[in-house]
């Protein structure tokens, strides 16, 4: 464990089959308005859109209806929803839906009583909150982000051409998180398993940085294994509740910053991923997937004894006379096969990257210092043309 | 995840080797009065106290000292810390010490203003406090029962031969906890090692239970893991920083409500190992340790498949050509010979248990319901003489 750290999280957890129950209790905490933030039409097709409004209008809330929230909200949608909780006086935003939802949902808790610019306070100079920040409760359908129990909120403008991620401290994480296995059953095979890669590259991004004995590495190969498993069983049957109840518990423990606890970090595949977002409006978990097997080979030497463990503990690789590298290369074949057979895109063009786009997309992708290797510029080119 | 439930920890975790200078901002958010609850003469003796006494003046602070706290706090000391902590009316409890001081600041914090025994209330009828509870805040010198992130309260009531634990909620959670590895260099090695034991019989009593593929047993893996190879640092050398903090975190998550969650546990040796404690004293982890060995025997036909994860996932045995039983036996020989490589007690006339005792260690143990096998008197009687 390296250094000194704090660990705080305060969200309150709901999970299981009947966890909605709990959603009456938790609105007595909080004042008669609430805004309740969604994005298209898929909670109304399934019925959780009935079924929460009917707890709301029971326990006698006025509800703001805040609809349309994209899958990589725009900062124009959060001016227009934070103008809507402020003018509307909103006591609670109950954010329905997925990762972006719930990042649109401390965008808008942090921005409504804001007195500045809050695309250039948050997420471009990285501030805190000083303003009034009205509460978030989630209830997830889909799983991935791990929003329902951070800070993080990623923000896209279009016309600057950033994908932008913003960590708020836990006065902004959301108070109480509803977790139903059942409720993400009916997230398209396509947004489900780009759901599950972005777990694993939540996991990845933090255990693979650092050579010492640490104790979250630990807890990490764990979670991995477990995520390893239940989404085998899950991509042959969307409906296998202990399969995608383990997966939602996984991907909110993988990104609640537990794994970042004592060690530095990576990020530097959601850094390209995010570029990636920002010029085609790809899945994110998809644009992750794409560039991660380039980005792996071209670290593995910096970083080959964490690689060598990775190929040893997460995937049960034998290292009887192999060299190190070889061990190491096994264990990346065998992240390479999983992705595969769950069916992530590995291919950048599949997302609507072509050649003369990767230049712009290289200006866009910010490097960081954590990991086992910090990039260039040309760096960053040379592996998204290996992702094509 | 079997069933629905609510993970809630609200616990702040301040850690590191220079954990103690957060002290002074935590404090603002409490009262002038403090009362300072602690053990013997140990914190005096290597400069804890004295560290402690100077940030609390500084802060202002109004000190009630509350010294000896005894290693298995009785219901007597209970009766005496609530009295002094409702006639100064105190703000917060600032306990420093290991998990029995912590332990006892929880009940002092829910007694002072209950009107009830609190013996009767908590630790016999398992109630929750109804009146106001004075916060709690923690410094932990010495790592193993988890105290510093759970509501967890064991009192000693020797009159009755009863050693009982009561959780509590959230609400009586310390507010925060200060981590600081350095801290826990002094503990002598047998309690050192006893709290090591402590920690994998925390994660053991929770892992040992069920037959599904959760999520949760994946973590305890992961925890275990990293307690085995730390341990073995430390018990050469204390002073390896790396260890003692990996150590450290470690306990922490075995038993702060995580490893429990959507599962089923057992805690039967906690029972048999308290229950010696109240009739012996012994130290808490060391009465764990006494009865393990006899006890997993005992049950390890009725979770044969656990077993055999256990020893496959934690301790690396091979299963080529074994049937499961050998497996599972050849993972407790593991277990059992990092029991002897770092010290712990394994026979239960170490800890001063007579023959002629084990009738009254037998009616003192409870009998739960949560692991593989519900033991009856007569097979808790069988178990003691194993262990003897």
């Amino acid at each position: 464990m390296n250094g000194n750290f704090k660990y705080w999280n305060p969200t309150k957890l709901y999970f299981g089959e009947n966890s909605l129950n709990y959603l009456a209790d938790e609105l007595k905490n909080y004042g008669p308005v609430v805004m309740l933030s969604y994005g298209g039409g898929s909670i109304k097709r399934n019925g959780i859109y009935d079924a929460v409004i009917d707890i709301l209008k029971k326990a006698g809330k006025t509800i703001i209806e805040d609809a349309g929230v994209m899958p990589n909200p725009t900062v124009e949608k959060l001016y227009e929803g934070a103008r809507m909780a402020r003018e509307n006086n909103v006591d609670l935003i109950l954010a329905v839906g997925g990762g972006s939802t719930i990042d649109y949902a401390k965008g808008v808790s942090t921005s409504a009583w804001c007195e500045e610019d809050p695309w250039q306070k948050y997420y471009l100079r990285g501030e805190e909150a000083t303003c009034k920040v009205i509460p978030v409760g989630s209830i997830l359908t889909m799983v991935g982000t791990g929003s329902e129990m951070n800070g993080g909120s990623v923000i896209t403008n279009h016309a600057e051409g950033l994908k932008v991620g913003k960590v708020f401290g836990p006065y902004a994480f959301p108070k109480f998180t509803i977790l139903n296995p059942t409720f993400t059953y009916t997230v398209p095979q396509y947004q489900m398993v780009a759901g599950f890669y972005d777990i694993m590259c939540h996991i990845l991004e933090q255990y693979l940085s650092d050579d010492d004995d640490n104790t979250t590495d630990y807890i990490a190969e764990g979670l991995m294994q477990s995520l390893i498993r239940s989404s085998r069983v899950a991509v042959k049957n969307p409906r296998d509740y202990e399969a995608r109840s383990n997966i939602m518990w996984t991907a909110t423990w993988a990104l609640n910053t537990l794994l970042k606890m004592g060690k530095s970090t990576d990020w530097e595949v959601h850094m390209i991923g995010q570029a990636v977002g920002a010029h085609t409006n790809a899945t994110h978990g998809m644009t992750l997937a794409a560039v991660s097997m380039a980005y792996y080979h071209h670290i593995l030497d910096a970083g080959l004894p964490k690689f060598v463990r990775f190929a040893q503990n997460v995937w049960g690789i034998h290292g009887e006379g192999k060299s190190d590298r070889q061990i190491a290369e096994e264990g990346l074949q065998a992240l390479e096969a999983w992705m595969r057979e769950i069916g992530v895109v590995l291919h950048l063009k599949e997302l609507g990257v072509t050649d003369e786009m990767i230049p712009a997309i290289a200006d866009s992708t910010f490097l960081l210092t954590g990991g086992y290797k910090t990039l260039t510029r040309e760096e960053v080119i040379e592996i998204l043309k290996e992702s094509m």
